[in-house]
C-alpha cells in the first residue's frame, strides 16, 4: 500500500512538474509579448478608420498610416518623414507597433501616453498641418462618423479627446506576439539556431540588455545617446531636455523598441544608421565602448531578426464619403479655388 | 383527367414563370456588376503587395494606393493628385474601382488595359518619379519578393511586365457588386425609393444614359466634354487627341464610371465640380442643353447614390523588409546622405 501510494505521489509530482515546466517562461530580461485584449471593439474599429483617414490632415493626403505604415512594420522606412507640402521631418518616425509598451511617447517623451501622442501630428505644421478644431469639424460633417462616435462615446458632439481615445484604443491592439525569440522564451528550445543564440548571449553579456529589455526590448527608459563616446550627428534634436529642462538630460532619448527591428530601418533618432550591422556596430562603440567584430555583429543581427513578431492582421477600413458640408482639403495652399497647371504633362 | 392535367400544366407554367421572373435582370441600359472571378489567387496576392508598396516610388512614400485609395472609393478625393516632391498633378485621379470595365485606361485612353496603365505612374516624373529599372531592382533585392515572383511566374528575374501583370490581376478583383441599384435591376422592386426611381427615370429620359451606361455606368466610350456648350476650365488636358492626333478628338475624354460616384468627388477630368449637385447641373447644361431644377437635380443625385456598391474587403498586406542591397528611397533629392534640418521644430 505504501509503495503504491508513494508511486502515485511521485507520478502526480512528475506530472505537476512537467505541466509547470511547460508553462514556465525562461527567466530572461526580455519578456514575451502577450496578445492584446480588446476591451471595446467598436472603439477600436472607429480608431482604425481615424488612423487611416487622410482627412485629418490639411492636404487630405496624410494619415497616421502614412508615417506609421502598418504594411511596413509600423514606420515609413525613411530617415525622417515627409510632411505637408513635402517638408522634411526633423526626426525618425518611431514604429507604432508595440508602442503601447513605451514609458512615454515621442523620442523626447513629451506625450505621456498613446492618447496624448495621437493629437500631436494632426496639429503639427510640419506633419499633418491641420488643427484639432478643423479635424473635428470634418468628422462632425460626416453622418456615418457622427453616428459611430455617438455609439462609442454616447455624446452628440465630437471632440478631439474622443478622436485620440479611439486612435489610442486601435494602437493598443498593434502588438506583435509569437516572434521566434518569444517562442524560445516560452520553452521551444529549437526556436533559435546557434548564431541567434550566440547573438543573444552577446547582447546580454555586452550590456545591450541594460537598456533594451522588457517585453518591448526597449521603451522603458531614457538613456543618453553617446554614453561612452559622443554620438556624431547633424540632427539637432536633444531629446528629454526639451521636456525636463534639465541639462543632464541633453541627448537622452527614449530607448526605442527592438521588436520588429529588421522592418523598422533606418535606425536611431536621426535615422542615420541604414543597416542593422551599422546600428549594432555604432551602439557597441558609443554606448558600451565595445568594438564588435564582423562575426559578433552578424550574430547579434541574427538574434535581432528573431524579434520580428506576428504582424497585426488589418482589414483595410472603408471610410464614409465627405458631404457637401465637409471642409475641403487644401494640398496646394491656394484654398478651394486651386488652379490646375501643367496639364501638358502626361496625365 | 383533362381538367387535372390542365391544372397541373398551368401550375407548372406559373412556377416556371415565377422562377424565370426571379432570375431575370431588368432590361435596362445599366447592367449589374458581377462578382470578380479570381483565376490566380497567388498573382492577385502579389499584385496587392505591389499596389500598396511605396518602394515602387522614388521617395519610398507614394504607392498606387496613395492616389487610388481603397479606403476612399479608389481615388484620393483631391482635385488633382499630389506627386513626388508635392508636385501638383494635371488631372483628376480616376477611381480604380471597376476600372477593369473601362474601354481603355487614363482619361485620354492612352493605355489599352490595366496592365499597360500600371506601369505609367511608376515612371511618371510628376507622380511616383521612379523608373521601371529601379522598381524591378528594388523588388529583386528582396528575397521574399523574388520567391513570390518565381512561384507566380516561374521565372528567376523580375521584369516590369510581371509587376504590371500582378497589379492588373489585383485590380481586376476591385469590383463593387450589390449596390442598391443592382438589387433593383435584379428584381428587388423595393430597393429604390420614389426619389431614386424618379432620378433614374430622368437620368434615362434626359439622355445621360447615352454615355453613362453598361455595368460601369460609363467607361465604354470617349465623348466630347462640352457637347452642346463648351466646358469652361483652366485645365489644359485635351483628352483623346493626344493619342489619336485627330482634331475632331479634342476635348473627348473617356466617359468616367458613375459607380460609387458619391465616394469619388470631386468630379470631371479637371476635378472642378466639388459636389454631385454641381456635376449633375453642369452635365445637364453642357452635354444635354438641359437646365435641371433643384428637385430634378436632387432626384438624380439620389439615384446616383444608389450606385455605391459593396467595397472590396482588403486585408492590408505586410511587405517583406528591404535588405542591405535594396536601393534606398530618395525623398529629398540629396541622395543617400540627405542631411536632416530643422530639428528645433517639435519632433
Amino acid at each position: 500500500m505504501k509503495a503504491k501510494a508513494l508511486m502515485i505521489s511521485l507520478l502526480a509530482f512528475s506530472v505537476a512538474t512537467a505541466v509547470w515546466a511547460e508553462g514556465t517562461v525562461k527567466d530572461e530580461p526580455i519578456k514575451p509579448i502577450e496578445a492584446a485584449v480588446v476591451k471595446d471593439p467598436k472603439m477600436v474599429e472607429l480608431g482604425k478608420k481615424l488612423y487611416f483617414d487622410p482627412r485629418l490632415s490639411k492636404s487630405g493626403f496624410i494619415s497616421c498610416n502614412s508615417c506609421h505604415n502598418l504594411s511596413l512594420g509600423g514606420t515609413d522606412n525613411l530617415q525622417t518623414s515627409i510632411g505637408d507640402k513635402w517638408q522634411q521631418g526633423p526626426i525618425n518616425s518611431p514604429t507604432v507597433l508595440n508602442s503601447s509598451m513605451n514609458v512615454a511617447q515621442f523620442w523626447d517623451g513629451r506625450a505621456k501616453d498613446l492618447k496624448e501622442q495621437a493629437g500631436g501630428p494632426i496639429a503639427n505644421p510640419g506633419e499633418m498641418a491641420f488643427t484639432h478644431e478643423l479635424a473635428t469639424k470634418v468628422l462632425d460633417s460626416i453622418p456615418a462618423y457622427k453616428e459611430e462616435f455617438k455609439t462609442v462615446f454616447g455624446k452628440e458632439a465630437i471632440d478631439i479627446g474622443m478622436v485620440t481615445d479611439a486612435i489610442a484604443a486601435f494602437e493598443e491592439t498593434l502588438v506583435t506576439p509569437d516572434s521566434k525569440f518569444d517562442q524560445w522564451l516560452k520553452g521551444d528550445d529549437k526556436a533559435l539556431d546557434d548564431k541567434e543564440l550566440a547573438g543573444y548571449k552577446l547582447f546580454k553579456d555586452s550590456g545591450c540588455v541594460a537598456c533594451h529589455n522588457g517585453p518591448a526590448v526597449g521603451g522603458t527608459s531614457f538613456q543618453k545617446m553617446g554614453l561612452v563616446e559622443p554620438y556624431k550627428t547633424d540632427n539637432k534634436a536633444e531629446g528629454l531636455v526639451a521636456v525636463s529642462k534639465q541639462d543632464a538630460d541633453r541627448f537622452k532619448f527614449k530607448v526605442p523598441t527592438l521588436r520588429n527591428v529588421e522592418m523598422t530601418y533606418p535606425y536611431f533618432h536621426d535615422g542615420a544608421a541604414k543597416t542593422l550591422e551599422d546600428a549594432v556596430h555604432i551602439m557597441g562603440q558609443i554606448q558600451l565602448g565595445k568594438k564588435f567584430n564582423d562575426e559578433e555583429t552578424a550574430n547579434i543581427v541574427a538574434f535581432l531578426k528573431t524579434l520580428t513578431g506576428k504582424q497585426p492582421e488589418i482589414t483595410l477600413p472603408v471610410m464614409a464619403p465627405s458631404t457637401n458640408d465637409t471642409p475641403r482639403p487644401d494640398p496646394f495652399g491656394k484654398g478651394d479655388a486651386a488652379k490646375v497647371e501643367g496639364a501638358d504633362k502626361k496625365s
